[in-house]
């Protein structure tokens, strides 16, 4: 599209290789914050330039942080007898979001997957053992997406952590709250079935 | 949510604030962005300051260019002589992406709505009759959208065409091209009945 000059065709095209947005929104994007008083495009400019100066992965959990350790870690009031191993940082705010888990965390920054050249290593599998072995913990939380490469994932972490003498668990597969049966695939449904749980009355 | 460490959460929020984005999306790119090699958010954030340093509107016809006059305005080969009015950049970009209108362009950048302070001013109204009366202009289109306001631009302005003893017209209103009649609303099956042309044969 020629109608645009280099610079705007530049702006557009930086904001169209970010995920989720396509040629329209990244057109919506600009418009609107050249629209806007620059403060809003400098706070976003700023924010960007800073971010990548100052945060790293948090040397206890892998989570992004600017300090050395992130304030989950650090925190005293947390479990850390508990540790929680998730794929991304994502997945850490969505489980911190339901205010249940006191626990702490380890963000594998993704899943094995030997086809894209993630193995043990770029998993930091052995910061996770040394996290285990330096606290005191009692159990290994697996709460990674039961994909193939998922449950790879889980069966190789869970086989360390059995070594450690730690007790390892994962998250339930079910039905989805709220979720009307006939709409469940049967995967999720055998799932169901295949960990039924006893009702106490 | 206060998982996130106070960078984070800045970047976040500057993602958030932009137009079809909610925290879910500003997270993932936030997450994207840290994930992939500095040099994609280096782009971006260079892009953001680099355009707001250069772009500006057009002296002719208000399009963002970092020219003083944009490419359209001084490209020779289209004919200067039919302008089309736009309320938008995202309008010009739409028609010039038919590659089917050959003339020259003037955005107002809004349209008349007392209620939000929008008078003939901040649509540089002066601006456009300047140029009707520099350029040998023979017709302008109003091509704006058919909202209550849009309706009162498109009649203040075609006033001030006329004025000028020069054609005014303004877009088609009728059924979208590969549209069910069936789901058409009755506003636009109204005009494209009162708009209905003969059939030549």
């Amino acid at each position: 599209m020629k109608s645009y000059s280099p610079v705007l065709q530049d702006l557009i095209e930086a904001f169209k290789q970010l995920p989720g947005i396509g040629i329209k929104s990244a057109q919506r994007i600009v418009f609107y914050l050249l629209k806007e008083n620059d403060n809003k495009a400098q706070f976003l400019a700023d924010s960007i330039q800073k971010s990548f100066q100052s945060i790293k992965e948090c040397d206890q959990c892998r989570m992004y942080t600017e300090e050395q350790t992130c304030g989950i870690c650090t925190d005293n009031n947390r479990d850390s007898g508990i540790i929680c191993v998730i794929e991304t940082p994502a997945d850490l705010i969505a489980i911190e979001n339901t205010m249940e888990f006191k626990g702490k965390y380890f963000v594998l920054m993704g899943r094995l997957s030997p086809i894209d050249g993630i193995g043990p290593e770029e998993l930091k599998i052995d910061l996770l053992i040394n996290v285990l072995q330096q606290s005191n913990v009692r159990e290994v939380i697996l709460a990674v997406s039961p994909t193939v490469e998922g449950e790879a994932t889980v069966a190789y972490i869970a086989s360390l952590v059995e070594s450690e003498n730690i007790k390892s668990s994962r998250i339930a597969y079910g039905v989805p709250m709220g979720g009307e049966l006939e709409y469940v695939d049967s995967n999720t449904l055998i799932q169901a079935l295949n960990n039924r749980n006893t009702i106490d009355g």
